[in-house]
């Protein structure tokens, strides 16, 4: 895949979303154009592919967008990190705190293999506090996590410290607003 | 793809789940294991595969796993359906009754064609209300919707009828408790 694909040009960038001051970067826009979700799928794998890569993680709901492709492609498990009460087996699951109040994911324990080194992914990368806490569950569980994946990534919110050590990934970063 | 593959053994079904009473079938098995997932996407891309369809439009946010890959695979545009104040850009909404209160769903509105035929797709079709919901944002932007397609259906909560004359193909079927 060329590095020069104008991944930019198909997200779309909406001011005051969900709130006055914050610059949305929505994805969507990128659905909408099948040569840019296929790059962005390709690029998944050309990058995981072949990388002792046991299984995908993916944050609901829209990071279940890029993990679902990646997943059928190199045929590896799809493993759901969700809202609290939306998984039926035996769960563990982690609150964390939103810049208002705090929220909970969780995971079905089965999913995760003792030792399986598990790719942990999202549509964007912002704070990080959400894949923070999709990490420690993986971790809790036994798993690795060798790296994240974002499709976007905003470095100047800090996710990079906020998930240190872990490495991350993005295809295509914007520099504040 | 056979059609003895056999997609029951890959269903997990959960007794009491959300609430008592209620038999849940849990796709989460099928994602955890690529060969089912991979069945239920080319069964999906086989059987749309040059009928015309110009998108594929898919409910947050299981629906999402199964329509995002076939997506892919086809090269058409895939459109979200979302609950409520997700959406970013203009949108199109629609309230419609649960059992107990209501909710409701939206489009991006500039994400549908008019005269666009646009595929309806959920991981399970149950009574038809959300689907329902949806076809109608989709016809009321100008789309049509030549068929709804679900990995599961569950025939015996009466989703045919709700959602006649659209006609309802999953790829399989369980027939009550």
């Amino acid at each position: 895949m060329a590095e020069s694909f104008n991944l930019d040009s198909y997200v779309r960038k909406v001011p005051d979303f969900p709130k006055k001051g914050i610059l949305f970067y929505d994805i969507t826009s990128v659905l909408g154009r099948p040569e840019a979700f296929r790059y962005c799928i390709k690029a998944m794998a050309d990058r995981y592919r072949g990388q002792g890569i046991d299984a995908v993680a993916a944050i609901e709901a829209r990071g279940f967008l890029f993990a679902a492709p990646f997943a059928e492609q190199l045929g590896i498990p799809l493993v759901l990190i969700r809202k609290k009460g939306k998984l039926p087996g035996e769960t563990r699951s982690k609150k964390y705190q939103l810049e208002y109040g705090e929220a909970e994911i969780e995971v079905h324990t089965a999913d995760i293999k003792p030792g399986a080194r598990v790719l942990l992914t999202d549509d964007l990368v912002a704070t990080g506090g959400t894949l923070r806490a999709a990490r420690e569950l993986l971790t809790e569980c036994g798993a690795s996590v060798p790296e994240i994946f974002g499709v976007i990534g905003l470095p100047f919110l800090r996710y990079e410290k906020a998930l240190a050590p872990t490495p991350v990934f993005t295809l295509i970063q914007y520099h504040g607003e």
